[in-house]
């Protein structure tokens, strides 16, 4: 169990949406879409994502993080580091 | 004309290659993946969609701005705030 | 108790050597540097302060959020919350 | 000359605004001020410093871009070719 059981429909729904958006740059590509316009909505996917992954964070902070460090302050420590991790690469991307 | 006639099909693969990935995060969430994994994966579908952008943003100011620029100082100027503008909104994204 | 005391040295350090380098970035601007090696040396003074913000967010999390949890689970949730819209806020920066 | 003659009071002077805000940071962990609180003002000073990048891009898309795309099409397309480079480690700063 990842520890996103709850939201898990949200999270689809977004990331089809977000499916879509792609699938709708490909077109404003294909239509010769003024280029400014297209990086435009490339910022909006991108949010789109990191707000996906934002999600993700919170949940992952709150049962893993939390349930590792219930079985010992090393095991909760290893999760924090991984996440931090995580978040250095979103930073990074 | 948008100026990225020339690589429209490189860009169309990208884009279809980042729709894909995005249809593989819909799976590892299905599939209750590890959050971090999918974290890791969103990182990776997010600097794919930048490097697309980067890609446009480059097109842009080789051809639009400076067609602009050749019309006049003025167009050329507004080019240039529009590129800025639109990468100041990638940065926040 | 902020709950960074053990490394507060090295923090320090390393906030020292980033208001050097915005000193230096000052001395880039009045010497007519390149803008482009200006936009270079801003890029690592970004990167060097967003070490030290993940650097505060792990012990923050290791620290802040699971002193909290371990309060209540409201309590916890809270600081999870809090270190989220931080790292949000991080992306958007 | 490096093309940003015209706002370099403007830069100096945000640039030492930047570095008061990267003293206050030091001050804010001498004091032990809680976590979030120094994230969100790191958050802020990174805000600032990618406005001054922002700033500088502008003038040398403006300016040296064009200047050397006077000169020929490919010294053009090499300070395009850079810019686009300065503007990917801003993004993955």
């Amino acid at each position: 169990m990842a520890g996103y059981a709850i939201s898990r429909d949200d999270y689809l729904r977004r990331l089809r949406r977000i499916e879509g958006q792609v699938r709708g740059l490909q077109q404003m590509v294909e239509d010769d879409t003024y280029c400014i316009d297209v990086l435009t909505q490339i910022s909006s996917v991108t949010k789109a994502l990191q707000a996906v992954g934002l999600g993700l964070l919170d949940e992952h902070v709150r049962h893993c993080v939390r349930d590792a460090a219930e079985e010992s302050p090393e095991a909760g420590d290893a999760k924090v580091e991984e996440a931090v991790a995580a978040v250095a690469r979103l930073l990074r991307s």
